[in-house]
């Protein structure tokens, strides 16, 4: 078999297997029941979603990085599943902020408990990760356990900045906006904390030079936006039960994504005015049949169709940089499956 | 003049000089007005909170602690700027919890810019105390900053424990709580970051000593709880202006406090049915006549007073403690004023 190329099957095998050895740590690390009853429903609450699934990705990438330059995965197993725990954080926070009511099919944390516990529960499952970093000291001493927290604190910046750019375009009913805004939130909101940053704590901990490191940036940006569109696609399109949200989710939000602008520019006035009044409206004023048709639009004017391929040009330029500007990092197994993760960011269909 | 005393006034002139300095690093390091519009917002709001006034005690024990072992203080003054900004990040979080309306005289962050962007500001800017944090390492070496960061930790898990608690209570409706639970309650929720953290942190960067360390523990417990009781009697019976939040706003939010739990002890049982019936309606269905008539109650059966009194005695065990389990803390002006500070925690009218 050749070692260069990964079937889809064997990667999605191999990416359950690394996330099966970072939630066992998670699960191992964050508190278990409590004599308390109240504390020990916030210890539930800090579980609930680092056990709810998904792919694991952050995590991965980080492991395979990290074996890519030949040290064990082990070492890198904690700063996995701190990003996982960051993952599970930012979701809590991204549900409240947006007032999504299911996540992986299930309600969401705020639904289940009100807005101030799980506002509460998010902040004490942030702090349990910065102290599960804090424990890299013992193994990876202290150069590298710095590092790696630069490189959390780094993460969380750009990644709050780029939430808070996507919400104050909801706030401000803002919809003059130009594909490269887009795309400028996107790599602040999704880019760091999905690609580029598991990249480089992998990158870190096994020890790659200033040159890896610095390319891990154009490579992981492009790789980010092109995820979150695929992200976007799904949203609209996906099936239900693999996406595990409720389909539509983001027209019911007005969130501004690559669709819905290419959508605006691309239909007459009058269509406009009345997508835009859809859109605009709160999401408890929104009908079904509002977002059915804004869904039809998106369609007919070929809107899914054109971010798709937007997301699959950035993923081919993303295959260059990984093939060019990531030579550095030694062909094998890991790098063989880093190869296929690029790929799967815009084909996979959960 | 008795170095070993200290008046009000000259108390309250060191600690806005000392709130001063901190103040000075923290708007330093946070950042700065933006090109981007919306970036340039996310920073206003950072700064908010901080640059509303307070008195800036978490801080000052940090900063006197260090000074009390003989260092100077600008070797703590990272450190108190990354408490004075979890404090501002903690009252940004409360306030969302709590839906307070105002804070130290103005709308609450989240009544000026909504619920979605105050989450993800204080986000935000808990991400760069963490950042502020880890620039102790130049100046105090690598030991004494991971001593500080599991400080950190240690004290976000006990506070967002607490606040869960509490929170609890009210989500269940109980009422059926002993004097014991409102203390545990406290000591999770107030006494770590108000007093223990504050000097502990002081401590690793002065070069204390483990039985020192551990000294500050009882202490700083009691002496946080005094200063918790004193916020809920200022709470009830301050004066607006200088509390800088709504007077009874503790009977809008229903909260359990020691001077409620000793109402509900002292009244007959019809007076308790109405009592309860107030304090249990949602904030939005409580009156002003409501409010006004628990408040009378409280006066009525002594409930301020009695809180008054136990507050009172919990300073006075802290001050025991001070002078006999801090004995190691070298006698000199900074001793001296954080003498002054137990007996202010407890005098304040702020």
């Amino acid at each position: 078999m050749d070692r260069s190329v990964l079937g889809r099957g064997e990667l999605i095998q191999i990416l359950r297997e690394k996330k099966a050895k970072v939630d066992e740590l998670i699960f191992r690390w964050l508190p278990q029941s409590h004599e308390t009853k109240e504390l020990d429903l916030l210890n539930r609450m800090m579980r609930d979603y680092p056990g709810r699934g998904g792919k694991g990705l952050r995590g991965t990438l980080c492991l395979l990085t990290c074996q890519a330059l030949g040290r064990e995965e082990e070492e890198a197993l904690p700063t996995a599943a701190a990003l996982e725990i960051f993952q599970s954080w930012i979701l809590i926070r991204d549900d409240i902020e947006d007032m999504s009511e299911e996540r992986r099919g299930e309600p969401t944390l705020h639904e289940r408990y009100g807005v101030p516990l799980a506002i509460n529960a998010s902040d004490a499952l942030y702090a349990r990760m910065w102290d599960l970093l804090l424990t890299n000291r013992s193994v990876l001493g202290d150069e590298k356990t710095f590092e790696l927290l630069n490189e959390f604190t780094r993460m969380t910046i750009h990644t709050t900045e780029g939430q808070h750019i996507e919400l104050s375009w909801v706030n401000d009913d803002r919809w003059d906006l130009s594909e490269e805004d887009y795309y400028a939130m996107c790599r602040k909101k999704t880019s760091w904390y999905t690609c580029i940053t598991p990249l480089r704590l992998g990158g870190v901990i096994g020890g790659a030079d200033q040159k890896l490191m610095d390319a891990f940036i154009p490579f992981g940006m492009d790789l980010g936006v092109a995820f979150q569109i695929q992200d976007d696609v799904l949203n609209l399109i996906g099936e239900e039960e693999k996406y595990g949200k409720e389909i539509g989710g983001d027209i019911w939000e007005g969130k501004r994504t690559l669709i819905t602008l290419h959508l605006l520019r691309s239909v007459d006035p009058e269509e406009s005015r009345e997508i835009l009044n859809t859109l605009s409206k709160k999401r408890e004023e929104k009908t079904e049949a509002d977002v059915r048709r804004v869904l039809e639009f998106m369609k007919s004017y070929d809107s899914v169709a054109y971010a798709k391929a937007v997301a699959k040009k950035l993923s081919e330029k993303a295959r260059g940089y990984f093939e060019h500007r990531l030579k550095a990092l030694p062909e094998g197994e890991a790098k063989t499956v880093l190869r296929g993760i690029v790929d799967f960011v815009v084909e996979r269909e959960l």
